[in-house]
């Protein structure tokens, strides 16, 4: 605490990352990370982007990779908004497109980052229970509120909702705007973005972090009318006019020039969720049904905690939580067969098994 | 203007950076980028960090740059501060380090995203008038203030404010955070860091855009007494944890590896600068003093808008800005020998010399 910082600084509360650990040879499943790297087409891209001209400013716009994603998806290029991964946008759609002063609806079972943001911007964010199976459940958010927000798949459950199911969240909240997080939706789940030309109140985003394997490089998105649009590019050249460096920008274009690469890779990743949730449920394992690149997991006779700390000393980092419903699972980023494969024998080591 | 917007959006001035012109052949002198590209140490760096492991987060504290940063400039890694380019680390600033309800002090002849900042979280900024050269008045900044904020060397103006009256500022402002920006010192300034360990109220920030000539890849940071900076960190892990890609870490760790190419660079620019302040004042202009890589300047008989204007029809982009007190000046980006003589050689035709 120091008498130089704002009274926000006094009261904020950071989001934790994830670790990242600076050892070698660990098994590293803790933060969601692709276990494939990113497109060949890629890496050669920002190999020939890297040069005398990163003396210059990139587009402060972003135009291509704007022009990429909107023919991608089927929208507009003005229907795009840019940041520098998905949580810089999550942090501008907080500022600018809620109503503060009234509660901010999410789930209490999600990204840990929501209630954050509201802090920062002195939004009061309202946690809405997930039924007993960590659903939502649509008729929650009927009731009044400042906006809503949500992930699908949901973090860190895995679980999807149904696209039917999203569309009557957004139908229901004409006047407040609707965000669906869609950090995950590439590895089994439909996008909403098809219904952005239908509900003006509805704002998509997406990240390259995840499916797109490009966590190093800082690139997110959100899809939406142009006004909900127009209203991030306006926080956006209050904070920084050029949030995507030349690489990033580059890099994110090619990603979406290699189809290829990323049908094997997500579907790479979907198969190994089968199996490695079957495995699991063997050894004794509650797996939630998961769209998204982990499972959410937890054994009736192992407590979270000492299953987290047991995996570490064999060299494997998962993500364990000490928050209330939720503190007896792990979740497991999916690796790639070896990866897992090394979890489950730790895993037996453990059990007993 | 939409019903979706927040009340905050609605008010909102964005700042409006430099044209970025996506035209080739022309003579860019608008946005002070270095005319000379980063060392082919950062190229070689960056090369070798574009690969598979882009597929995983970055560090999130960027330790071994700030290990680089500290050893350059003698001070600890835990009193720096990086972010996505310095203006973001400004932002962040002024949401946290700023008392808010009490006036931000500025120059009123500076960088324009200052007031934009106070807009977007809500501060009064109160611009102090220059003198009628143009320099920063030390007593000027002994009123009561939520803090104190001014470039060093200014822009647009590139004048310099001594170090010894920099102390004086922060002296006399034991209460409240002080910020020196030093986007553009190395062009022939002292820096303030050399004073933090002495106070801890000063607060100084630099960026890789200019003099490192990184401005494509998006680092800056601050340097301060450890509480500031964990002010700024609080800020930082509430908005973004990771807000530099791998990349660009690993550029910015390589240019301060090669001293020579900066010192080069650099002294070149200021040779440049010598040679075109001559040369435009033997053509009548009156140019300012300026330690920046550019050059503020005016003509008695031929007004900033119709200069900036015939400059652009014969491919030459400079800036101007149509603002109180300066609108007869243009700011020109100190370029390479053969871009200068550009410029000097389409003033002459449209001076008739």
């Amino acid at each position: 605490m120091s008498r130089f910082w704002s009274p926000l600084v006094r009261e904020l509360v950071p989001y934790v990352p994830g670790e990242q650990p600076r050892m070698a040879n660990q098994v590293k499943l803790n933060t969601n990370e692709n276990p494939f790297g990113p497109s060949p087409k890629v890496i050669e891209a920002i190999r020939s982007e890297v040069g005398e001209n990163l003396r210059l400013y990139p587009d402060p716009e972003g135009l291509k990779l704007k022009q990429a994603l909107a023919s991608y998806h089927g929208v507009e290029p003005g229907q795009i908004f840019l940041g520098n991964g998905s949580d810089e946008v999550l942090a501008h759609i907080f500022q600018g497109l809620f109503q503060h002063g009234e509660p901010v609806l999410f789930p209490d079972v999600t990204y840990s980052f929501y209630p954050v943001y509201c802090g920062l911007y002195g939004i009061e964010g309202r946690p809405v229970p997930l039924n007993e199976k960590f659903e939502i459940d649509v008729e929650d958010y009927s009731q009044p509120n400042g906006g809503v927000i949500f992930p699908n798949p949901n973090a860190p459950t895995g679980r999807y909702l149904p696209l039917e199911a999203v569309e009557q969240i957004i139908a229901a909240n004409p006047d407040r705007v609707v965000v669906v997080d869609e950090a995950y939706v590439d590895f089994g789940g439909q996008t909403a973005i098809t219904l952005v030309n239908r509900y003006p109140n509805l704002l998509v985003s997406q990240t390259l972090s995840k499916a797109r394997s490009l966590a190093g490089l800082r690139v997110g998105f959100a899809v939406g009318h142009r006004d909900l649009i127009e209203g991030l590019e306006r926080i956006k050249d209050s904070f920084n006019s050029y949030p995507l460096d030349r690489l990033a920008l580059a890099g994110a274009v090619a990603a979406y020039e290699d189809e290829a690469w990323f049908e094997e890779t997500r579907q790479a990743v979907m198969g190994e969720r089968q199996r490695l949730t079957a495995e699991l449920e063997s050894l004794g394992f509650e797996v939630l049904p998961s769209k998204a690149n982990f499972v959410f997991t937890r054994h009736p006779l192992h407590s979270g905690e000492v299953l987290s700390q047991s995996l570490r000393e064999q060299g494997i980092i998962v993500r364990h939580f000490r928050k209330a419903r939720i503190e007896e699972f792990l979740r497991i980023t999916i690796g790639r067969e070896d990866q897992n494969d090394a979890l489950l024998k730790a895993l037996r080591n453990i059990l007993g098994r």
